[in-house]
Parts: C-alpha cells; structure tokens; sequence
C-alpha cells in the first residue's frame, strides 16, 4: 500500500504497527508500548521536578509539610536546579556530536575517507573567523577551520564565533542580559557548578545559566555540527527519498544506520557501494546491501543521499520486529537499551560504534575518524554475512511507503526562492520573497516544528495533527528531527501533500515547486532555523521576536530537547511544547519560563498537553504578531 | 571552657548545641536538625539508584515488576548513569573553582589587590609546563602560566599537564586504562553525552568515565586551585589557630567567611584590617572586626593566616544561631540555602557574592577578580555598619574552642622531616623519613580522612570516632575540608593530641613537632594528597596502591566528594566510605566499584556505615599492604 500522493491516516499505520506488536508478544520481546504499562504512573516528585538527589543527605522531596530540603532549598530552587542539569545534559549531548564532526574535519584529507564537499561553505566560515585562505590549500583551511571549531569548546576568553551570524538585535540582547556564550563546555560545566550542592538556588539566576547554555548548545555546538557537516558531506539541497517501514527490502540485505552522527553513516552508505561487499551480497543471497535509518542519523543521510527514513524513535523497535534486518548499526544517542535484548531474539546484530554510546547485548566495533574506511568496511561486512541467519519465513515488512522531498538548508531555500523571483526586478539570492509572502499575508507565518517522540503523547499524532492544522491556515513548516520522520511516513513530506494547504500555502507551494513541510535536517539542524531566522529578520528589517514564527515541540522527551527550547527562545522565538517539562513543582520557574523571560529575551515557552489548543494557540500568537506588525 | 590540651567530648559539645537548638526553636527557625526530621525516611528509588529522569517520558524506577525504563535501561545503566552525572557534577564544582583561581591569578599585579606571594612555586609550574622564565617579570611569568591553566579546561590535544607530576606507574595506568584526564571541561560534557538518554548504559563504560572524570578534578581542575592558591596567597606552613564556636567574639563585628573560594576570603581577611573600617567599627561600638571561617574558606584562611575555624558544614546554622554574627559572606558550595530565612530571624546581613551561587533571601554583591577591593571593601563595610542591629542581650556564644595547628602543605611536611634528619648523614628535603618511619612499623600507615558532614551519620562522630581508633593505632592523619574542622573543632590538631595516639605515633609527633592529625588544607586541596602519595611511592620505589594508606570519608554528602572518592581510587588509594552512593540497586555497578576497578588501578572502595567496622576494615587494608610488603 503505497501512500501514492496520498496521506496515511492514524488508523492505517496502527493497523500495520499493531501486527508487528503482535510479532513481539509471540516472541516475548519487550517493547516500549508494554514496557509503559509497568511504568504507569510515573512519581510525581519527579514528574513535578521537586526531587533533588543532588547531594547524599537526602533524596529530598517537598511536600506541604517538607517545604524544604535538608539544606534548606524550596521547590523553586530544586526545580530550576533541575531544569538547569536537565538543559546542561543536552547542551554538552548536542556539543559532543558537533566536537566530533570537528574533529572529523580535522582528519579529512584528499586520499582519506573524509574530503571537503563544499568548499564555499568552508571558505565562507573561515573568512567570517578570520582564517587566511588565499593561496592555500583547501586542506589546511579545513584543518585551520576545524580546530578553531574545537577550539570553541575551550576557549578561555570571548564569546562563541558562531554568534556573529545572529542578527545585530540579539547578539546585543545576549551581551546585555549577559547570557552569550562563552566556551561550549564552559557553560556546560558552569550549569553544573550552579546546580552543585550549596550553590544557586535563585530561580532568574538557574533559568538564566539555561539560557546561556542553550545557547552554547544552538550558537555554539550544534551550530559546528551542521555547518562542519555540511562542509564534509555536502550542503543539503532538494532531493528525492522514501519513508516508512516498506523501504525495507526484503531481498537485500538490510543496515539500519541509527543515532546521530554523520560521520559513520556516511561511511557505511559508501560501504554499501563497495563492489567487493556488494559481490559478498550477492554470494550469500542477497539482491544487494539496502540501507535505511532511523532517528536523526536518518535524516542526516535522507538530506544529503536519499537514504529512506524507516522511521522515528518510537518505531525503532518496530523496525527489528520486522526480522529483515541484519544490523542495526548505531552511533550515539536517542538508542533504545532495548535494542540489546530485542535483537537477540531475531539474526540481528545490534552495532554499537561510539565510546559515548556502550550499550549491553551489543557487538561493539569501534569507529573512529582515523580508521573510518576500515570500520566502515568492517561493519557492512559483519552485516552481509549476516543475511544467511536471517529467517525468510518470518519476515513481516509492512507495506506502507510514502514519497518524500528533503534536504531544505537555508541555501536551498534561498535557491528555490530565487525560482519565483523575477530577474529582472528583484534580487535574487535573499529571503526576500518569502517576507514578500508573509507580509501579503499569502503565508500567514512560519511554525518550526522539531523534536521527539514521546509516549506521554500518542505517538506521532502530536506532530500530524498539528501540521495538518496549521497547513491548512496557510502556515508553512519547517521541520527537523523526528518530528520530520513523521512527517515523512504520513505522506506530509510529498510535492503532493499541498492538497491539504489553504489557498495561500498552496498557491506558494505549486510557484516554489516545494513540499509545505520543509525538511531541513536533524536535531543539530535546528541551528539551521536559527540562522534562517535571524537573516529573515535581518532582511525584514525587524527583530526576531516580531516576526510571525514560533517553535513548536509536541513530542520532545530529551534533554537535548530543552537545550534547544531554550536556545530557540534565547533567539527570540516563542516556543510551544506538547510535553511540560519537569517545572511544575515551581510556579516560579513556570512563571519565568511562560513569561518572565519574554523580558530578557522577547520570547518564552508556552505549556499545553491538549494538540488542539495548542495548535490554536500557535496561530493566534502567529496572528497577535501581525496584528503588531500592522500587515 | 576552652579545651587546654584536652579533647571535648561528644557530649560536652552537643550539650551547648543543644541550646541553641532552643533558641532556634524559640525563633521560629527551621534548622537541618528539624528538616531531617521532615525528609525521612528518604525515598528508597533514589537511595538505590534506580529511578530515572533523565527524559520526559519518565520518571521510570526500577522494580521486579518493571525490570526496565521505558526505553530498555535496567537497573545497571540507570544506577552508573547517575553514578556518572553525580561525578560530572562534582568535577565540574571544583574544577570550575580552579578556574576561577586561574583567573585570579591571570589579574594579578604589582599594584592591584593580588599579588604573586610564592614566586618559587610560580616559577616551578612554569618550568614544569615549558614556560620560558628567564628574565621575565613575574607577573608575565605568572599571566602566561595563568593563562596556560585556563587553557587545561579546554586544550583541544593531549591529557591534563598536572599528570605528569604523578608518578611513572600512574601514568602508564591511565593511559592503558584509557582514563587519562583530557581538557578538564570536555571530561564533563562527555559524562553528560554518555549519560544522555540512549547513549551509555553499559556500566563498565559509565565507571571509567566516572575516573576519568575524577581525574580531570583531581589531577586537572582541583590541582589547579590548590597550585595556583599557593602561588597567590603563600603555600600554607605551620600556624597556630583556634576552633569553634568560641572563636565568636562578643565584643566585636564578626564577619563568618563561608564557602570555598580563597580569592573572595583572602580579601575580606585583608579589609577587616583596613584602618577605615577598624575605626569605623569604634565608632559603632565595637572593640574590632573580628573574622572567623566556615567550610573550606575557613580551612584557606586557617592555614594561611590563622583565622580562626567557627565550624564545619553542619554547624553553618548554629553559628547564626548565636545571634552575634554581623554578616555571612559566601562564594560558592555547601551554603545552606537555609541561611537565607535563618539570617532574618536575626540581624546578621547573609551576603552572597558569586554568580555560581545565587540564593534568595540574601544581599547580592558581585565579587570580581578585577574589582576585589572595592567589592571587599564593600562588603566589610556592610557588616561593621550592621553591628548597630545586634541585639546583644540574646546573643549567645558557646563558651567552645580548641588550639589547632593547621598548614601542613606537602612542602611543609617535606620540612617538618627534615627536621629529624641527620643533615650529617641523610638526604634532606624528602619523605624518606616518613618512609622509614613506616617501613619500621613506628608508624602502621597512613590515612586521608577527607570530607563533609552528612545527618545520615551523627554529625562528626564518623570523623572523631575514627580518628581516635586510628591514632590508637599508630596510624597518622591527613585531613582536609570538614574532616579537619572536625578535628580541630574536638582538639585533635592540637599538638597535645598526642596524648591519645599509640606509642609509636607518639613519639613521631614529639620528635617531629606535629600534631598527630595534620590539616592539608580544603576539598579542593586533596589534590596535595596526591602529591604526596605518589611522591612518597617513587621516594619507596613502589606503586601507589601498595603504600599502606588509604582514604577515608566517613561523613561525605556532595558531588564533590564522589569525584574525589574516583580519583583518589584511580590514583590507586583504596578508599572508605560511611555513606553509601546512590549505587546499591545495582550489583553490578556496586561489583565494579568496590572490586572490579581494581583492576584498571589497583585500588576500590569500600562501603560500610558501621563506623567501627568502617575503622577495622582500614586498619585491616593497611596491615595487608604491610604483609604484601613484607614489613
């Protein structure tokens, strides 16, 4: 059943997903739908955020009658701690991804795995940091870009250079309200220092450092690990690719590459190739190696090859429950520990690659930059040889497949704005036609919709329900993540999915020749937005916070999640989560991050479990902000 | 009643707690006392290790009936993930301290308020480092070498500088074990992406980050603020002090210095003898400024100026309580956040001062390398005005206090040694008399007893108590943080201590001049115990883990102190706990870290809150290591 221009309802994918479910419970497999169950309800000390196992008096807990810990701190002070360590997780989780992609520029070379892809963009970067490139080698200036990027990490005065790509207005709002980033890992273990045992307890001062740390996360690590992607594998532009379960191929051989990292699963697409082990394919009975991925790793290759997107982070299990997959080849995180014992009930080879990401029941073969070629080679092999294990008979892929057109960087947004401009009159090159559409009102404003899964949400139904309300009020979307994926295996990602648009976005949609959901990569990708916003604002000649755009999270669960919440808002888009974080314990902290906020920053985060309303939500704040505008 | 020589008893000192235990219920007050009350019993899920937060689609908590997370972790991965996250917190803590030392240092100047007090040392570190001295001004030498430390949070290449004052072994072993200390920061962010929600859950991976992670506090960040506090502020020798609540004075404006930070205290000391304000304090009626430390301040300024011990940890309330304090002034770490509602129930001005310890109910003054002066000048100012609202009818102090000898840096050890050598015949400036002092079985061993005050443990009798058994024993003691206040809070840095130490130990402590516990400095100073034992094992010609010494925290609570426990076990100490880590709902983490990690370094812990058995246990270890040595 190919999704054919066509969108998949709810109940449709159940159907499917159901039988696979049904797959797990014959096989006595653990899954997370079961595993939910046992862990219903969840504490309500946690959930409220007003536990603190920071220090080993306690753990405390408030309550009406402990209104306060052992050392005295009151469920505002633990709750912002909390939310404070919680944002730092994420921070340093995204900045470590970046710092390896640095360092895997910093090992590329013209006879290694690793090459230069696009050199403007690394030619740009250097210029903007001050490195001298004429009459040099382009791989000295990658090598020069990729250890000022590490150097980021550490650096011991200023702020992070990636800042001076934001707009004039909020690179002043940082510096005034002293929360532009100093070294990524310094803000990371600043966080930690505030929230150690005896330290800050002064909600401003904890929401404050969260800010600061999202931004060392979004203008900072994450921000290299896109830009230094992109320089490596290729700047993403429009390309063709499928999603869903039925991209995987019964015939082949089938690696999921799973996590975050492009530069193993770029090496393992490339090993795909090889003719050598695409002979031993055919030698152990396969048609061929068939490739697809999951989570953000999957939308890092999806971008830049057209690698098909089997599906999110809650359907990762769903993919093994298939039994037509040799190896699960992974990176870093978003990787069910369930994988472990989960793939020992099929032939699957559960990989783990990363020194960050050591997993039980896993074969662990180390992948490093410097000896990429031979573990890439070596993982594809162990998952070819793999195929005779397999079991045919008990295959289950479920046919369900959509179309899907991804790979929209900022540069590809630009190039396809350019194809409505008129040569003769405009300029070509800018955000200029996409104001223009805005401020006609043709395009009623912008959601930026990123994020997880989450089983507190029923899954995926967030993010459908969502975009299919705000197409049809004629609001683009930008998305990222899993977020992305779900969109993708709905059919929302397909040229032909304008049908569901109002007039407006339809109309932009058939001009531009685009998807109405706009693909523009993983979960560090959200730097991409954050640039895109500051140049339409530039452009518009306003500050961020004016413009008609919010973010939108309804299914986020990570704590790199609420680093980027705070990293977006910092940027001064409000944001709208489908989840609360662990903040209800504190009508403080709520209070800051719902309102007070908006003083420092021109933004906060709006709360709201109930997708209709906060769909409805969105587009009056998308409106209110017309309104002041005057358009 | 001052302690001539003599040892308070436990309960000649709970005796005068207790009444202010009365005043504050008098008050009104909330004291730790009474909150622990509320706070137990603690939740079991967070003692154990085994509940989760760590996504939003938690909280999840192990049990038999749910054996896993939502996403497939068992109780394993959660238990060394927080295990991890508690030690990357505790690095981060200190380390971020010794940046901020670094940072003193790099603002030093002939003429500003801080200066170069040990150029020795100074031009040491620079030597060790490659920094060219040589007809250099000092405070060149002393920026670059500054800047040189501050670069060690973030060096894009190669392990922390400070290892290679370790001895060969230890090296060797860190670098095999692959647990040797890179950028101190980045040591951080890893254990935060590693402890991300699927990343690691694999326990042996979690417990060597745990010391690497250690290892970039012990051997990285905390190395650094000893070092340079030396540097800046003179290498603690000998000095004479008092301890306890006694040192309070009835008659002048008392300022209690609190905290950990020495460039904040040093200041403060300094402006309590500035003739403006001494007159000032005259004028309102007061005979002097009279300063007295809490926590590891206290310990900074004892041992470098015999600024008397007001209390440890668990006494900061009891010393507002006496109602004669004019102002606490706070840096950062182990501030009850209760001192905010307590200070108003008096007239005593609660003063924070850093940005990393923001807590409500105080009067904010940013304290700042650049503007020290002033900002103390300040500050002092504030608390002599404040004696004018002293209501000294209610005032009452605790007529407690001992003699102390603190400053036992390693260099002042070295030269206490060399006293009982014969300049004739022996080598001096060298440990080798302590070495024979053990070999000889003068002396059974040695033992770190390091750390804080936790109510899970009768407030100081792990420390005391133990220290008697050991000091039975012919067993010396180093001490740090509030172990040693402690110590000298009950009389046992007194150099008539001896009285109550074995024969052997006695005789020491008379031909040596010493007390029979020797104060090493604060939390972050553990770091000079590392010195010391690596440089008595290369002195022996051994190994660290086969000296017959060990560490010891019986009262620990921090995340401090788990990062010290894991580098004092990697640097091959065995090491002793009285409180437990949140690890006893894993086996596995719990296998690896009192046994398996011996292994990897040749030492591990051991847990055990019977404090009597807690001492056998020591004594036992180091009569092991006697027999394996075969003296």
């Amino acid at each position: 059943m190919e999704a054919n221009g066509l969108i998949y309802t709810h109940e449709e994918l159940d159907a499917e997903y159901d039988k696979l479910q049904a797959i797990a419970e014959k096989k006595g497999a653990s899954t997370w739908q079961m595993r939910v169950k046992q862990q219903t309800p969840h504490c309500k000390f946690g959930e409220d955020g007003v536990c603190c196992r920071i220090c080993s008096m306690g753990p405390c807990r408030i309550t009406k009658k402990a209104p306060r810990g052992i050392c005295g701190c009151d469920a505002h002070g633990i709750v912002g701690r909390n939310y404070l360590k919680f944002t730092a997780g994420g921070s340093a989780t995204h900045s470590d991804h970046g710092r390896e992609i640095a360092h895997t520029l910093y090992c590329a070379s013209p006879d290694g795995a690793y090459h230069v892809k696009d050199e403007a963009k690394l030619l740009s970067i250097a210029k903007r940091w001050g490195i001298e490139t004429e009459g040099k080698d382009i791989y000295d200036v990658a090598h020069e870009v990729a250890f000022a990027g590490l150097s980021e990490y550490g650096k011991v005065f200023g702020y992070q250079n990636w800042i001076k790509d934001a707009s004039p207005e909020r690179q002043k709002t940082w510096e005034e309200q002293e929360i532009a980033p100093r070294a990524v890992d310094r803000e990371v273990s600043h966080a930690l220092h505030m929230t150690h045992m005896g330290c800050s307890s002064l909600p401003e001062a904890l929401i404050r450092q969260s800010l600061r740390c999202g931004l060392a996360d979004g203008w900072g690590g994450s921000m290299t690990g896109t830009q230094f992607s992109d320089v490596l594998f290729g700047t993403p532009m429009p390309i063709d690719t499928e999603a869903n379960l039925g991209v995987i191929k019964k015939d082949y051989v089938n690696i999921i590459v799973h996590g975050h990292d492009p530069s193993l699963s770029e090496m393992i697409v490339e090993y795909a190739e090889n003719k050598e082990l695409v002979a031993l394919a055919h030698e152990v009975g396969a048609k061929g190696i068939n490739i697809a991925g999951v989570c953000c790793t999957s939308n890092e290759v999806a971008m830049r090859h057209g690698i098909p997107m089997a599906g999110n982070f809650l359907q990762q299990e769903n993919i093994v429950l298939t039994g037509a997959i040799e190896a699960v080849v992974v990176d870093v995180q978003c990787i069910f520990p369930a994988l472990g014992p989960l793939s020992k009930c099929f032939h699957t080879k559960f990989i783990t690659t990363n020194d960050a990401a050591r997993i039980p029941d896993s074969d662990f073969i180390r992948f490093e930059a410097e000896t990429a070629a031979e573990n890439a080679y070596k993982i594809v092999k162990e998952a070819v040889e793999n195929f005779k294990n397999r079991d045919q008979e008990a295959v289950y892929i479920p046919d369900l497949k959509t179309k899907a057109t991804a790979g929209y960087s900022c540069e590809a947004i630009i190039k396809q704005l350019d194809t409505v401009t008129n040569s003769q009159v405009d300029v070509t090159g800018t955000y200029q036609p996409l104001v223009d559409c805005i401020t006609s009102g043709v395009l009623r404003g912008a959601v930026a919709m990123v994020g997880c899964n989450n089983p507190k949400v029923r899954s995926d139904r967030g993010h459908i329900d969502l975009m299919k309300k705000l197409l049809a009020n004629d609001i683009v979307l930008v998305l990222s993540g899993c977020s992305a994926q779900a969109a993708a295996r709905y059919g929302l990602m397909s040229k032909d999915a304008k049908a569901i648009c109002g007039d407006g976005l339809k109309r932009v949609c058939t001009l531009a020749d685009i998807p109405p959901v706009l693909h523009m990569g993983s979960c560090v990708d959200i730097s991409r937005m954050m640039n895109l916003v500051c140049d339409v604002a530039v452009q518009w000649g306003i500050d961020t916070p004016q413009l008609p755009v919010v973010g939108c999270a309804p299914e986020w669960m990570s704590e790199k999640a609420v680093s980027i919440g705070n990293y977006v808002v910092a940027t001064g888009i409000d944001t709208f989560l489908g989840v609360v974080p662990y903040v209800n314990g504190s009508e403080e902290v709520k209070e800051l991050l719902t309102n007070g906020i908006r003083d420092w920053v021109g933004a906060a985060f709006t709360y709201e479990t109930d997708m209709e309303k906060l769909g409805d939500l969105m587009i009056e704040r998308i409106e209110e902000k017309r309104l002041a505008l005057g358009i």
